[in-house]
């Protein structure tokens, strides 16, 4: 199903709308329009706009010029109360070519994502629910992990897309919603993997053992995990660059507690890491580098370092 | 400083009496008979003396004869206190060869190692404390992570014997209980991603996604560990093999949580993992696979499949 589109062929692409250009929306766009896409970016933020521009795509400066005349509209926004905004508070949805379908692609909570889906399809457009796995680092590789529900005949429609966002598609049912789920059990994994690696290093630290030399052994031991060999380095830093923010798990973490709630699933892990990564957060530090959930750690044991 | 020894060089390898033949100590005093070390084993159980007979070591039947004439004696027993009976219960250890060296590499409490440590040396033999991670996999591959402590001469000069076990040494400070310490915080993350593994698995199941595939998602995402990848698969499994037990981890986190509260250091995530493999434990399934703490979380959830 993978088409592999060269410069001469887009006339054949279908136009897409790109809403949301912030760490992770960004580099996928400019991957799409890359690949000869043409992809008409929208973001309320000028800076943005122009780097999608400047990238070979088109800076729309509304969500109603983005959405004219466009094939796939992907939503990369920041949360599902966004999403909602884009698609409903206008009758922007209308301006999007006949048959066209809406790729959700934000973390958001399972319960809004099948809401927003009976919406669209009521329209009369296409949804599929897929959210992502990999980060700035998969944005921009192009290597994400995609997890996608939605009618079968529609999802293989914008496959072509996917794949060019990704490394990996999974299609986890055809309902709006499931995509949300299986992001939310993701999630799960990725804030205790990420919080409980600041509870190793911190314990290393306060037992008196060299913390880079502790992260050497359990990056390749029994003990490693991707948030270990991605986040630990980080850990180690006074002021690492933000990939992304404490306040981004403080949300995730969230709708996966919600969807534990609405399930009625005890989700003991999850619920105290939320509680660490939104200490980290009142102190006045949900915009720095969620490795530094670390920070919860020091101020337990006595040796915090950072300070709003 | 590796030494490579090959069959007909062995006249100038050092005698090491092994004790411990275990699902970890077999394949690795098996490990040290092929390369060419004189290996005298023992262990209680009559088959486990009759596996490193037939792997080409010597099957000693008392510790006493398995001490006489070794110029190492590695300790990979079930815990602190078989180690301590094993040196100290009888007179065995003046059996050694003068400038002996002990090699304790079963998980221990660093306080517990730390005692032992000054015992032994006060005997006048030298003394590394070097726990391992890996499991029976990494044993029987000689890919075990070694985090050792000790005199740096006497590091020195076991070494090769460690680099025969192992594919990863990492000398983590000069006194013994540094290498425990190191692989507490090693079995803390171990035990907390096998455990919160559980806790996303379950929560596909009970939000009706397929596990195989949420399974197949996050050991390729950024939710990954290893513990996902070796342990998950099991998970999934009615009565998946025991590589290491369900009580192995009540050990081990123990030993967690008692060098965090020696240190006074609060370890959440570590406390919570240890609740849930002792409540599967309590229910009579602490020989289990490990992998079945995911029972912990059956029950939680109303969904619990093993019975006692």
């Amino acid at each position: 199903m993978t088409i592999q589109p060269r410069i001469g062929e887009t006339e054949t692409l279908p136009e897409i709308a790109f809403i949301g250009l912030g760490a992770m929306g960004l580099p996928m766009a400019k991957n799409l329009s890359q690949r000869g896409y043409r992809v008409r970016g929208y973001d309320i933020r000028e800076a943005a706009r122009d780097e999608i521009a400047m990238a070979g795509g088109q800076a729309a400066t509304t969500i109603d010029s983005a959405f004219a005349g466009a094939d796939i509209a992907i939503l990369m926004v920041v949360n599902a109360a966004q999403a909602d905004e884009v698609l409903f508070a206008t009758d922007a949805l209308v301006r999007l070519n006949p048959g066209a379908t809406i790729i959700l692609m934000a973390t958001c909570p399972p319960g809004s994502v099948t809401a927003i889906g009976a919406k669209v399809q009521a329209a009369g457009f296409g949804f599929v629910d897929a959210p992502v796995s990999g980060g700035v680092v998969g944005a921009t590789a192009a290597s994400l992990t995609i997890m996608a529900s939605g009618a079968a005949g529609t999802i293989a429609r914008i496959r072509p897309v996917l794949d060019t966002l990704g490394s990996k598609l999974v299609v986890v049912g055809t309902e709006p919603g499931q995509g949300a789920t299986a992001k939310a059990v993701n999630q799960l994994l990725c804030g205790v993997h990420l919080a409980v690696c600041g509870e190793a290093l911190s314990l290393a630290e306060k037992l008196g053992l060299d913390m880079a030399e502790m992260l050497d052994i359990v990056s390749g031991s029994a003990a490693s995990s991707w948030m270990v060999r991605d986040r630990g380095p980080r850990m180690l830093q006074e002021s690492p660059p933000v990939t992304s923010a404490i306040d981004i798990f403080v949300k995730d973490l969230g709708i996966v507690l919600e969807a534990g709630r609405d399930a009625k699933a005890a989700l003991p892990f999850a619920a105290l890491a939320h509680q660490l990564f939104l200490s980290v957060s009142g102190r006045g530090l949900g915009a720095v580098d969620d490795s530094q959930v670390i920070e919860a750690y020091r101020a337990l044991q006595g040796n915090a370092r950072l300070h709003q």
